[in-house]
């Protein structure tokens, strides 16, 4: 069994810094990199993509919202064109910067408010996949299972792969308890392992109302962001190695 | 004789507009883009990539410092390697997004305050370059004669192409002006197209001392964000006809 | 009979200009000034307020959600802490900027997206209501008849103006057609000053659909940024002399 | 014996942190509270005044150039009406949301780049001092002794407080040694509360070339944004409690 953990990384901001990249990269197999517009300086950005590049972590564009102040987990409404040309200049950028680096852009996986509004929004799913797909027809789209994302990506015949997320609740329809929601964010390292080993080896999710769903996915999402993080994706890396698991792709 | 125009076009932001490329466009040869950091929001930059797709207009990028408010023209003290990303990242998005447009990044001119700084200051221009480099070694380098960023870029095997200014004063020694200086512009147009002449013609210009100094260029910048912008470039484009010029490259 | 006629003024940033603020100052009785969030850097904000003192208009601060690329016209999700906070800065800077200016601040009228949520929406209009009366109880706060906004304002007792608009086309239940409606926004100036003497005169207004409907506003919006702003006001002002009405409060 | 200690606070940006201020608060009489343009967003603006108010800590602005990610230590040059204007905005916002609390704006530190070109450069000085006396002539001005900003508070009228730092080396002149020198920044504890007790006790520090200078400050520095600091703070505490030197004003 083998399963891709992508993680979001370059979520840094001047003298500001979220995660702890450099400990997370040696258990993750693909990054999803901030582009500027919610997180990431062009100094920080380019610094993760060189240590992509070192660790050989596939490297993704982790386009956003203009919204550094709300972390890009804001909803905006904005004019498809609005949305296609913000995510034509972010994926552009960080592919440029990719190349420059002796690297090359893998995926893309839109960010916070925009992967949520495009999970549920045709017309935004559309304009985000038009972007990609004119910046090259071999990027692969991160996204959820059975998403406006991922029904856009399909008909512009891209890549798509479907993500899990182990720290996360789910309700019954498959889609992610919103955030704000009690119990929305497991805290528990067992639970979090738990999920990931059952969406590995099952292809399923215990619900937030405690139903088995189905969720086959091709990558699960490691959040880097707190402080045990690293702590977390070590227990993790040994949950995988007893079970079987390699992380990859 | 043949001499390539350039201008400075997409400085929109938002509803805020500056320079009716539109009407520009005719005129000139190759085009200077905002990237976002100085003017040019990815909605703009994107229409303003297309439009000179249509019009055969080389396309450049116009990377400067992040400072939307001074629109760029402020000083600014960074690092080294802060001026290397922050090229590297404009340069990126713009290279990108023409791509994706059906045409090629053809060179990069620095905006305003980076212009003049990496003008003088070799660790700045050799910051520069070095993005671009990395970017693409086809890229041409846009710069003043005989500056530190003609150095570097030459230095770093780019192609480099020397500007001048019709409607800008020279100091003797070949500088421009500061923008602040009594005269530093010249707002009549029979002066700016007598300068424009004299430095195609007879590779000189007059300083403002009234001296005459030499002034070899294979570029001259067209200011199209004043109202009387096309007026005057359809004047000069009148002007070059009767002498036997042709804008391009 | 007399009608506060408001204007948004101060509206550009760096470089970039929207409306010509000195023709319309002499029409208008009461301002509503860019914070620097959708637009307004502090140079600008101050030159505006100023510009108020001496031509005694009413000086009134105009909020924005924090948005220049959109110029606070796109709607955005934030927490009522998020709406009540940046509205307190927003409003503290211009009461002070015009008591430094030997002024005082008036009023305060949300701007775009924030006046058009905060009609609807009663968290959100309490909590932009709950920091205007915290910066003082004598703030008058602008906005729609029957609003939320008026609802939140009246309940922490601070005067409320309502307001109309003479360019903008109504829906029969009271509300603004949204601006991307056909027909949504008047063109044509007989029609603008039509709509104002009968909103004044008669307190009514046509709706879109033709039946006529009840509309008593104490401020009228006259917008400043098309280029016939000036022309129009000045039409509107004999409109209004020979119809025996004044500008003023 | 008194003494003022000030630190730096709100310094946040949405959802990233730095410095620990609810640790750091007991320790110190004034704060110096960040406006916006390095960083603090209003949320936690606001947030940090409430707390200073709570704590009876002295509340001051600590206004900046624009520039979040440079975090306002990058020089910049602004015209002196850009100067006047970005402080006036920054000082009347903070001083409304402190009145808006409860509290007082009590004092104007400026930031980093600003506070360093401001000690050498007399018209950046007498623009920051214009806004900061327009705001109120109540304020006291926090800065370097001997320095631009010090002549013109006092041409002013305003009261103005002499800035000392115990974790920063001196030149022999009296200025602070560039944070890019070597030894700069003290990192031993018992080097900084010795040069703490040093300024206090005998208005002297140790230059970095090992010379003895005149320091006579009436207030000092602490510096919260990094790991060790609340310990270093409760160290500081005992030290003053020993040696009988209080902190306040």
């Amino acid at each position: 069994m083998i399963i891709d953990i992508n993680c979001d990384l370059g979520e840094h901001y001047g003298i500001w810094k979220t995660g702890d990249d450099e400990a997370i990269l040696p258990y993750i197999s693909s990054a999803n990199i901030a582009c500027g517009f919610h997180a990431g300086d062009p100094k920080h950005i380019y610094q993760t993509i060189q240590a992509c590049v070192k660790q050989h972590v596939l490297i993704g564009a982790h386009p956003s919202f203009p919204d550094k102040e709300g972390f890009g987990r804001r909803n905006m409404h904005c004019s498809a064109e609005e949305i296609f040309t913000m995510v034509l200049y972010q994926v552009a950028a960080l592919k440029g910067m990719a190349e420059a680096a002796g690297g090359k852009l893998h995926h893309v996986k839109p960010h916070g408010a925009l992967y949520n509004m495009a999970a549920l929004d045709d017309s935004m799913a559309e304009a985000i996949v038009k972007a990609i797909r004119m910046i090259s027809a071999d990027l692969i789209v991160f996204g959820p299972p059975e998403s406006a994302l991922e029904k856009a990506a399909l008909a512009a015949e891209l890549s798509f792969w479907r993500e899990g997320f182990m720290d996360r609740a789910y309700l019954p329809d498959g889609r992610l308890a919103p955030r704000t929601a009690a119990n929305a964010i497991h805290k528990d390292i067992s639970t979090v392992i738990g999920q990931a080993l059952m969406m590995i080896q099952d292809k399923k999710v215990p619900a937030i109302d405690g139903t088995i769903i189905d969720m086959d996915v091709k990558t699960i999402c490691l959040h880097g962001d707190h402080p045990g993080a690293a702590e977390m994706a070590a227990q993790l890396k040994a949950a995988f190695s007893e079970a079987g698991i390699q992380v990859g792709y």
